[in-house]
């Protein structure tokens, strides 16, 4: 359980640090004959790549992805997908100050807590970076749930004090600004918000929500692997992620039962609906054919310009100020993070309901 | 990965419905020679048996458990513990009516859906009974952590719209009132608040905050396996339950990094302090040496007694009113599932962190 | 990875000891609308119950088995399923010698080494008891494989020096007799033999074979969970078992590739079939439609009335002489516990295998 | 489970085809700060390289790994190591041919019927070249083993009829003949049989012996993680192993439980001996502290000149005879695959054990 694998069914390992060689991440369970080429995955990872913007790191990187197995004449074949990215910049950087202290709100210290020392070369192992390998292998999950009619969307709802307003919600305005909200407004008001932050050599956090469209009832498994247990831990692995919310969320625990309980009822008795969905897609841990909803709080950047209080290797306190330019936000391009993980999430507990009834299983192999 | 078990290293797989025959749990993975007897496990079982409040279900159960495996002696064998607890009511009522339509906010839809037909007894193994296995399982988790000197408290922060007041917080008043809060004065605003829920035939929710302290820095798997990832998990996995966060969780959202960040100091230039503990205990997925504290906010109960739309089996739109009573909240029965499924997720991965260092394991494989 | 859980998809935790409480086992992704009743169960139990020959332990328990979850109105829900049988002769003994030394053959030093002290009654979790769990839960998964068309039938093919000849092979024989061998000519020989070294105060080893009969082409997994690998595995986890080979198994060491090779040939091109089956059914980890044959060693029962050399707990070299008595065989009643091993293991891959094809989950979930 | 992944604390993932881009392997659970360097690995791997002796393919592979993560300045940091084998000559053979037909004895049907289709190229996954992830994987746990004090040693016993006699039993004889004999006379013997099955154009089976020496008493979980079990399941998941047996093995089903059980005996009341070991080290699945002894049988390479009947993928019966040249024998480039599952098995079942008492859990976290 050392930690770099997650799935049980569709299962992605994945490997690398910020200034190594390379990411990398390990497809095992990818069902035969699903289409796959490097282009399929490298859309997914230039949503993540830095650079895009003026809110994110200038580090070069192309972050390309090379296949280096599993995929035949164009389609997978059932066998495991290697995915490489290759680090470009990794010799860029002195790192001979940092290795000697603790930066706030990061692991170096966790890291030499555990391990008795750490790669401190751009947090190793710890850094963003490690993302690559989970969007990498995402985006073959969401190939899969695409293929079967569901769709996995994932934007910014706030930044900072800045929300979106569902009132101004347009899915097509996500792609179309710098902080990836679904609200060109509201993305004018967090990017002047962006650039406040910058001035004052600071950083902020932010909400991501994310929404899973056409998943059919049944999905995901009583008790321990429920559906939003699952998409908890998937959500809170992702590094500066401090809490996940499901339908209603935190509200509920101040809602009315009368309220929070959704009415079922059908149009044509045949499709069961819901008039509400404060339930956010899932009842007892299983998806009941509406939208799941959810969203994941981020917190700011730990990387700041401003002056901080810490210790060095000796436990001596010290005053140190970070350089460089880091991202004032990680949410922008953690939103398809957020989405590449749900969809690895989703694919697993699909494969997984597919043994729940004994006359499907024999309608299956008598064939 | 049916659904059932929870962790790696301490594991546990829980069984039973509501009015089957009994509730039980394995644990696997329990070292040998821990003391353990079934007053140990019954003292956390009592913590979430019903009838010992006017907000619980009068359901009359002992919810006396026993060991049937794995303690010899007085200690464990290091082999799996069995544990059972008998149902005594299964058999108290009618369930013709609830077995033809679908209760809102319940998972009576979604089971159908999943398995083609569900047990409706009582909501079967979606049932709140369902947690016993967890309790006891758990409760031996936390005897092994107060061994190593850990300890986890879980409390109520709030019902509906009542909070607890942290100028007022006292540990030893949670075990005092009905609601479990640490706050004597916001525990009768809550029982207010609650009499009033019940008058209404409606229901409350409410968050659940729970401290682990003692906790070492370096406990945690990096990646997947985090600290926070896994309790998330944990939490997740409890019905009713709608959200998560840790430190300052969706606060963290709007906060500035420079607040966020913790800043280290040493008073003694040998143990490891923060000046503040927004991180909630984890800093990278791996604990930081400072309390772990995170909140879990539940639902209303969704068994109520107002009128509600719904559909039949048929699919065919009805109204419904469930008879019988139920607790107007989930809360303070929940309080000790929170504190026993983190006590599982700890020990879970304190023994997985028993292999970080090369130099540790020959130590310990030299003696 | 405490080590009493076996299987992924169709996944058994088992526990208990010889003189504990109980045994009992969890069956963990059992699907729904399984017909199940404890007499299903039971007819497996009974082929391994003690005292039903004069080579088995006269011990008296009627080893009845009670469902305790998972099972509504006569068919599995899906959810896990608890078994249980209670031990009845469990404080019939002395044990106050056997615990000061370690018995040749037996787990009692080993344990101690492990855990630091044992459950030395009867054993405790090393006994051959252990085993009801596997039998009990590997009777559903026979079940459910028999609902599939797959028969697993497994035999014993010899005892010491005396072996089955195929020539009298008559599966219908296996039932008829003490030593479950398909070949009534040497059943008489094998219990003469038995008889002898019963006298000798000794005892002796044997093989038990095991043929899959319906298993369609295609599966087991690639590489680590190969069918073969999977069920070597699942035999060696038997007590008592030294070793398992498949097809021509050892043999295969000094044959030719042009013997080895099993040719393929079809008469009607559609079903494929092969004109030997060296290869016992399984070609690079995967079924190829053949009977899956295969051969487990059991090597005698430890317990002889013999005088032995050992040593006491204070590592002092002692003379020690068993009493009680016990089978001077394991073979006859083992050959259910493999036989309901064998079903776990190939229930479960059969699962496993479900998601290999893309378009086959397509249909799966488009219907 | 797609079946990738073996091992739980210490935990490969393998990927890689014959002919695809290259082969590799991810490393999950390996503890900070051991010693590795690529020639560390490499040594390893040039023992199972293609070309080294005139009964090895001669397909031109320098096999050379890289480290791409998980190392820095020399020592492993706890977190997943990343290792690559690119291949080189992927491209030189042209496999019109073999697309269109069903080899005898290799998994070309069964993967076929698995996946619906297959990478015809060399075998694909099922190719021998798939060991190289092992070998890469496992020469780790052999460095860290050996750190501890603990070797483990696999050698050829024997080569179709050719045994080899222990009374010339010679250790240091392994790597100075090619078909790593410890017997330099045995080795004469087999290479002369090698010679007449290549002038047959047949090929031969053969067996090997692994020796794991220094491996402390208590190592192996009871029940179904026993040491034997998971050595089996790693034996039987190499390519074309039909057999394993530990100790006496096969022929314990023959002997006398006087015989088999050996007897305990101490010289100096301190250490645990025993007279003679047909345990093979295990007993009840945990080690005993003497050398652990298994043997793995290999069945002779499928890929032979002579003409041989099959069908196609029409399933009409054709005659093929394969092209270039293979290796007639699989044993003397196998023995290392052993050698390095058997170290990765042991180095797991370790790693669990160290959370089997209660005191030293204490001990390891209260320094």
């Amino acid at each position: 359980m050392a930690g770099s694998t997650f799935g049980n069914l569709f299962r992605i390992t994945t490997w690398g640090e910020s200034h190594g060689k390379g990411i990398g991440v390990v497809i095992d369970g990818c069902p035969a004959n699903v289409k796959l080429s490097e282009d399929d995955i490298q859309a997914y990872l230039n949503r993540r790549k830095p650079g895009t913007s003026q809110y994110t790191t200038p580090r070069k990187e192309s972050d390309s992805v090379s296949i280096l197995s599993g995929v035949f004449e164009g389609v997978t074949t059932g066998c495991p997908i290697s995915l490489v990215v290759m680090n470009e910049s990794q010799r860029s950087h002195d790192y001979s100050e940092i290795k000697t202290y603790y930066r706030p709100g990061h692991a170096d210290y966790t890291f030499d807590e555990k391990y008795g020392f750490r790669d401190y070369r751009g947090g190793g192992r710890s850094s963003g970076r490690e993302t690559i390998g989970r969007v990498a292998g995402g985006a073959i999950a969401a190939n899969i749930l695409k293929d079967l009619g569901i769709t996995v969307t994932a934007y910014t709802k706030s930044i900072g004090p800045v929300s979106i307003d569902y009132d101004h919600f347009d899915i097509n305005e996500i792609h179309n600004n710098a902080v990836c909200m679904p609200d060109a407004k509201a993305s004018q008001e967090a990017e002047a918000f962006l650039q406040k932050q910058m001035e004052d050599m600071d950083s902020t956090g932010g909400v991501v929500e994310c929404i899973v469209h056409g998943l059919p009832a049944g999905i995901g498994e009583p008790v321990f692997d429920k559906l939003d247990a699952n998409l908890a831990k998937a959500m809170l692995s992702i590094g500066a992620v401090k809490g996940f919310e499901i339908g209603s969320g935190f509200e509920a625990a101040s809602m009315a039962g009368s309220i929070q309980n959704d009415a079922f009822y059908s149009e044509d008795q045949k499709h069961v609906l819901k008039k509400t969905n404060y339930a956010g897609g899932v009842l007892g841990g299983i998806s009941d054919g509406s939208d799941v909803v959810f969203r994941v709080a981020f917190k700011p950047t730990p990387s700041i310009f401003k002056k901080q209080e810490t210790i060095n290797q000796n436990k001596e306190n010290i005053e140190v100020q970070i350089k460089g330019r880091h991202d004032p936000i990680v949410v922008p391009r953690a939103v398809v993070v957020v989405e590449t993980m749900a969809a690895i999430t989703i694919t697993d507990l699909l494969f997984a309901n597919m043994t729940s009834q004994m006359n499907k299983i024999k309608e299956f192999y008598q064939k």
